[in-house]
């Protein structure tokens, strides 16, 4: 038996839209084997929908992977495809969502706007284009259909890109964006190990960070915690930071939620600092 | 390589349950393609679950649909094959969950009573009907076993039918019943553009309404939006009366939930007049 | 077509990193069914995920089930591999997980520790074994590898047991555990039908029972309920003493939920007594 085609999906519409998506995928390309990556990215969360895609895409095997986060549905915004490096498809909104996924995939190797008539269902509502236009679009390209009958090329220079804050690094100290909170209550940050490296002078297994932070209630809070490859490096409550699965840097509660513990959500700003720097 | 047979699952049971019963199907027929369109039906709520099979199944594949919202499980309401114009076939309780979907699939063409012991599994329980009953006669069908064979013809007639309100269209005034809040807090109403357009006596692309229903606070409350074909078509944050792509009346917020906004559920009774009469 | 090997995921995940898991499976092994049977145990609860494998994995066809509720990753907790004796093959962490469905799946046959390198990913993390361990394991079993090339043999006596209370039988009086809710809101207890029949002398189509318990108010709280087949025995709203679809004694509320109802949650312990003693 030859492998079938593989279509992943990846939405904020909760489970049943999703569904109907995965449905129209199965009726245009019955052979495929469609996997839902997530249904529940928070709505209309371009940058979580982004970085999740990031972190499972390379984990997936090469197909095509419809991604809608759309708070745009309705208005001009480009429906697009962009061809990978390593061999996918990414189907979507151009609205930045695809691109930091592109990125780990081998960049984008050629864009097209979805505009062809034939490849969207019969009648496109101006609503539900996950629905209408994107998986169809990719079912077509599931069945074998080019690339180059999805519509006009696009200019990978003109696609939007998605606004992610860089890290600021500082002599002994290294400033994060606290980029998305995960299924466990850990902080995913905007930063990997090597920026810790470079602002900290260097990193050794006794390294201790203190992170500070403006809280909800607009005071300054503070928080002692070990830099640890695993969770289970610290006792069941305790806080770690950590380097993630796919590199970047994290704060986790062993057992337990770091966003909870700390009250901090997407979008908090957070300053490490070496607990005793290295002499 | 030929296409597989289509199973799809509706189910307030949860993911675990509903995740059972797609074991049983691939227990019986191995080269099915299962789907679950939704584990998330509101609990007990045939009305949610029959407009949601309404809206979604005409985008899936043609096969065998699982459908199971079953307050009655136990007692002695019968379940049930309906064979649809389209070619389908729903299986599920008789409680009306079926019919709106069997209705836009071109009606029901026959009817059987799931009475058959060797198409159930071996011992059936009084609580899990969904994975004694259901799921195998779903995965015997996709293998291909005859509809006849699953129990006695049932009078299409005899069938309990789901209760729907229908709405009320007078000069200038259309009453309507929120029929279901959807994932993203839109209601869906209990009538269609037709119905709006008699009422008003036509539309044009300022139409605007003016809605007031009673709040859970016994009160009277209003509220004027326009009517649009897309969300984009107001700011974000505002309210629109629209056509669903099921061609459906809705409510909407544009990147809210017109539940949360209006504080109207599932049920409420909206009233709707135009702001200008047409002249 | 031949039937295509079948593999189950079960983890307190959440649903993108499963996905993720399943990625994995179909990225080494391309033909297999996959099937997420839940994605949602509750995070870190041993118990309640080995009750759900023991009550599902006999609806699975037979297969390698992937089972991952691992508060101990990144320990030195082992990854094991067990063999039923129905042909399956169940993956996760040796923390008592899988033995409970391992028993009801005819014990385990043989078990094997995790170890080839070549059956990971290639980069381990220490914070995601379900994906770089577990997963890959099961997607080559799936493509027909031996479980001798898992690892080395383990002795099945070193395998960590599930700790469960066990019933305790007076005369005229049981009392169980709540092992776990489900999603209706059913208490599942730690004892069966013939625990109830030996401590009340037998059992008969009128028993009713008397069940006390001590509330999260620290008080004695009691309730009178009839033992009966099936949910819809009693009226909407009522509860009973009932046999789940298992064979386990539970406690259900028709079209409501127990644990609602009486406030008791999973490890509440329950004294059972008949309301009429026989004579």
């Amino acid at each position: 038996m030859g492998a079938r085609p593989f279509v992943s999906l990846t939405t904020d519409f909760g489970a049943a839209y999703t569904a109907i998506c995965a449905g129209v995928v199965y009726s245009v390309a019955p052979d495929a084997n469609v996997l839902v990556l997530s249904d529940e990215v928070k709505q209309y969360s371009i940058r979580e929908g982004a970085m999740l895609l990031r972190q499972a895409l390379p984990y997936m095997p090469i197909g095509t992977h419809i991604a809608i986060v759309d708070p745009g549905v309705g208005t001009p915004r480009r429906p697009v495809a962009l061809a990978t490096g390593r061999g996918d498809v990414l189907i979507g909104p151009d609205n930045g969502l695809l691109l930091p996924a592109a990125e780990v995939l081998g960049q984008v190797t050629e864009a097209r706007e979805l505009t062809n008539p034939d490849l969207r269902l019969p009648a496109v509502s101006s609503t539900f284009h996950g629905r209408d236009i994107f998986s169809p679009a990719a079912a077509h390209l599931a069945n074998g259909v080019e690339m180059s009958t999805l519509g006009p090329a696009i200019e990978t220079d003109s696609l939007v890109p998605l606004e992610v804050p860089k890290p600021v690094i500082g002599n002994g100290r290294l400033t994060l964006t606290v980029l998305y909170v995960d299924d466990f209550g850990s902080l995913i940050l905007s930063g990997r190990e090597d920026d810790l490296r470079t602002a900290f002078g260097g990193l050794n297994p006794e390294t201790k960070v203190r992170i500070t932070w403006t809280g909800q209630d607009e005071r300054q809070h503070r928080a002692r915690v070990p830099y640890r490859e695993t969770y289970g490096a610290v006792d069941p409550g305790h806080a770690l930071l950590f380097r993630d699965s796919s590199g970047w840097l994290g704060i986790a509660v062993n057992q337990g939620s770091a966003s909870t513990r700390f009250g901090i959500g997407e979008g908090a700003t957070l300053t490490l600092r070496p607990v005793a720097p290295r002499g």
